[in-house]
């Protein structure tokens, strides 16, 4: 791909309204995009398709949550982002321009920096005498900078509140919930689409890299000592054993092509969950018309990881202008969160598994001279009770062994009051915190890309050869002249398809040849044109956007016709085939 | 409907999983809630039927948006929200607590305060006596509290943004470039739908009062002199003449029922396309299962009005627990926000409109003697020609003909270098602000509504009868018994329904009436029984959530049944006989 494709996909998104910076009248603000009408109605359509593949297909083992944006600061100090998302930072003591630090070393030398210190990073700058790009002003010393997005929430302004930088928080906080209203089946999946806000430093790269943007991703939540419970992880399996993956471990260059099984029993991917969804993702990303050639999983560095990860691969996807580009980020995020947010809320967050036949263990257990408590402790006897059935009975056989008294909510218990006897004890069950992985897409960048691979050219002319499912128009229908006759059964027509619920453009404005090339180049999969035979025979054209070839249709069959050209791929000569049937 | 209606409502939805407060581990935050499984995909069916409303069957005027959430500070000053979206706050001097004060003042005093300054609310708290609920400590004096989220956007700290409390102002301020990509036409609706954030003081009320929620509006732009422009106006309002709205105009008690035509004709509404937007919003309201005699529109009075609004309506429906509560707003904004956003941004946003024939119009113009300009001021003469041209020939001829002399960019010319002409131009058309109306929907009311008008108790069970199209879940599969031939089939049944799209329940833990009431009481419209008779014939019972009628149905005609009877709300009798034919 020629390196302006990327200018032609913007001028094209701009000038048609699929996308382009937001505020443009007041300047601009780095980092914000809306979403044009056809924008808007591609990325709907992205989403519906990541709907289908992650979770209408799952839909016994995954749901849908919808948390809010704001949160408050408790949930973002147990999540680890407080302390840990952020980046380095570097102000100019002259200008007092801001740069990101490991950037701006990074273009200067021409080095990897990932993974160092501030003091380290401000030894660099101090060493290799690196100075403000803007005014070649002395920099300050490194420093971190937290890249979330902080408000208040309410009147009290201790009430410290964030955006959140992943929807994944609020489906860690309300994992409980949703669990019991699934009847506290394993494996769950919690999927969520929606905004996150990251505040980047200085983020440039169009909707590449955006301070705000939809996230679409699922916490997928499993017993790690029983990844297959229910049977889910091999019937699953077996729907996608034939996907090829293409693979980048950590440390190594050459990209390997692997099928799934192999990837887990390789043990390349360290838990098969993992693995089944980056399959998925892998048929969902073609499914955005990307060849399966540019599509790869890089294995992340341990310095590369977000901090709550145990192994991560970055789907990416190669594009013209920035080379390989991060889709998707697939985690093994373990316990981690789920475990930190136990801690900070004080709150049982793990899940109860029934054994299929109930296990006999051997316990010991405290037996206490209750008269004798009631009487030495009086009303604080129940505290000390109360505080027994919280200790280790075995802790207190050694205490006991070691001093010949144990102390329990600060009182002495000696030990001829006290006696530690084994029972036998029926266990049902286990209680235990389910392991997470993570698929994780960029939206906007998943539009990009969409685009980006849809576009071509063609005698001069853009066509946008978008899957046909996602074209934000369905279809096209023009009179082939501005006759009254051909305008009236044109509109007729027009009003009926989008009575059915489609969105079709109706266009009489210029010649037909560029009727045509206006839809062409946005995307419409199929253009109806009414000519002076429709009012003889009731027929009218059907025009494939991607070959130009015609066929003619029976005008009360056109709705079939499209929907059958749009959902079932037929080419133009088997729809024609199906019609005459 | 009793007062506990409220109440069953928001049990059923916390334990099925459409909604609960935010945060629950942590205590929760007021004025947040999540939408679980079931409630996003309420959420999202019900916002799909505003997109058919306003959007798709309205598409050749209407088109969708989304811009971001954070703005930076200079639209919401231009926007006015800075200045004017408070709310008055009181502190108590003793505890600290902090309140709403005319909702602490109304709660107590039990008057309407709607409308008073700061002082006169303070006034009222000291005659009164009125003091802390909480620990009768003194209040304040009242302030003006800011319901904007407020936050930074990049590392300088000078760069304050807001998050949005409407999605209206990225309509406005991308205005011009939507109008473009539409090829300049007028009448042009843009919606948008997405996530606004409202900092309130203390928000009760569950659902119905939010800090973070989803709005889903349009900005109509049409021309205020020719509302009619292209025809649409008639045409449109054509296919509501027989919607009957009900008004409560400002300061009247009496409701009228009128249709939209009379509405305008009356000009009880202002403007013709308000008014067609609310007929539009009292069908769609409708359609979520309110009845028509539960909705009203409330006319607001001037000081209950936003500050950008000149005539505002509530679309108003009757709850259990709050009475009357507003689900939408629909102001005529005028061009308020337009002409504040081109002052503000120094950007042209007025629109051209062609005249049908060229209109010859005689103009004054001035004539200045240009050599001697030349020679005189030398190089400021750019300047003064310039800035000749922006100033009204009428005020310089007056202004020549009282002194003299004409002053322009601050240097004198003389009354013998300088005339004033009259001649025909041509003008092809005019410049003008398009004026904007405004229908706006608070989704998770809507949500909240739904849910409560479809709550019905049957024999002691609970029904959700939720309109067919809207259900979470279009249908279940049950086998009759565990028989493993029953199981067998069932899940064959219930996985082809998968592979077409639809989300299907599969159950088959418990009796059978028991897995009806499971799922009558979350709507789901159609249960399909396999049971022993199908192992025999193929066929299988389907039983209908209303009325639990059954028909039998050949298996493999179960599809495009749950189709028919969901969309295109059939009854099961006339099912059975369409299957039959």
């Amino acid at each position: 791909m020629s390196t302006d494709v990327f200018e032609k996909v913007i001028e094209l998104a701009k000038r048609r309204g699929f996308f382009w910076p937001s505020y443009e009248i007041y300047g601009g603000v780095a980092g914000f995009y809306d979403l044009g009408p056809l924008g808007v109605r591609l990325k709907n359509k992205i989403i519906e398709l990541w709907r289908e593949y992650f979770i209408q297909k799952h839909q016994e083992l995954v749901v849908e949550l919808e948390t809010p944006i704001i949160g408050p600061a408790k949930v973002y100090e147990a999540s680890g982002h407080v302390e840990h998302f952020t980046d380095p930072i570097t102000e100019c003591l002259r200008c007092g321009r801001k740069y990101r630090a490991d950037h701006l070393i990074e273009e200067k030398l021409g080095i990897n920096v990932e993974g160092l210190t501030p003091y380290e990073l401000t030894e660099l700058i101090r060493s290799k005498g690196i100075r403000c790009p803007s005014c070649n002003g002395e920099l300050s010393e490194v420093k971190l900078f937290s890249l979330l997005f902080k408000t208040t929430i309410g009147p009290y302004h201790t009430n410290i509140g964030y955006l959140r930088p992943e929807t994944a928080q609020g489906i860690f906080v309300s994992f409980k919930r949703v669990h019991e209203c699934m009847r506290k089946k394993l494996p769950l999946g919690i999927a969520q689409v929606g905004k996150v806000a990251r505040n980047e430093i200085s983020p440039r790269q169009a909707m590449i890299r955006l301070r705000e943007f939809t996230i679409a991703e699922m916490e997928f939540f499993f017993d790690p000592e029983d990844p297959n419970q229910g049977g889910y992880l091999e019937e699953y399996l077996a729907r996608v054993e034939n996907e090829k993956l293409r693979i980048r471990r950590h440390g190594v260059n050459d990209i390997i092509e692997a099928k799934v099984r192999e990837l887990i029993e390789e043990k390349i991917v360290t838990t098969p969950w993992l693995a089944y969804w980056m399959a998925v993702s892998n048929q969902f990303v073609k499914e955005l018309g990307v060849s399966e050639s540019n599509i790869v999983f890089v294995e992340k560095g341990p310095t590369e990881r977000a901090h709550y990860s145990i192994q991560t691969f970055d789907q990416m996807v190669k594009v013209s202008r920035f080379g390989w580009v991060e889709v998707s980020g697939h985690s093994y995020r373990t316990d981690y969160d789920l475990a930190r947010h136990m801690k900070y809320s004080g709150q049982d967050l793990t899940v109860f598994k029934q054994y299929e036949e109930v296990k006999v263990v051997r316990k010991k257990e405290v037996v206490i001279d209750i008269p004798w408590l009631g009487r030495t402790f009086k009303s604080k006897a129940k505290t000390i009770l109360e505080e027994l059935k919280r200790v280790d009975p075995i802790q207190i056989e050694k205490e006991v062994k070691e001093k010949g008294y144990v102390t329990i909510a600060g009182e002495k218990i000696p030990a001829d009051r006290i006696r530690i006897v084994e029972k036998e004890v029926k266990e049902t069950g286990r209680r235990f915190i389910p392991h997470v992985v993570e698929p994780s897409f960029g939206v906007e960048r998943l539009i990009y890309v969409t685009l980006e691979y849809a576009y071509t050219e063609k005698n001069g002319r853009t066509i946008l050869r978008l899957p046909r499912k996602l074209a934000p128009y369905e279809a096209a229908v023009f009179p082939l002249t501005r006759d009254e006759r051909l305008v009236k059964l044109a509109r007729k027509l027009w009003m009926q398809l989008i009575s059915k619920g489609l969105y079709v453009i109706y266009d009489d404005d210029g010649s037909i040849g560029r009727r045509y090339a206006r839809v062409d180049e946005i995307g419409v999969p199929v253009a109806v044109t009414v000519d002076y035979q429709s009012l003889e025979d009731n027929t009218v054209t059907l025009r494939d956007r991607d070959t130009w070839e015609q066929i003619r249709v029976p005008i009360d069959k056109v709705y079939d016709a499209i929907i059958s050209f749009i959902y079932q791929g037929l080419s133009l000569h088997k729809l024609q085939e199906k019609i005459n049937c």
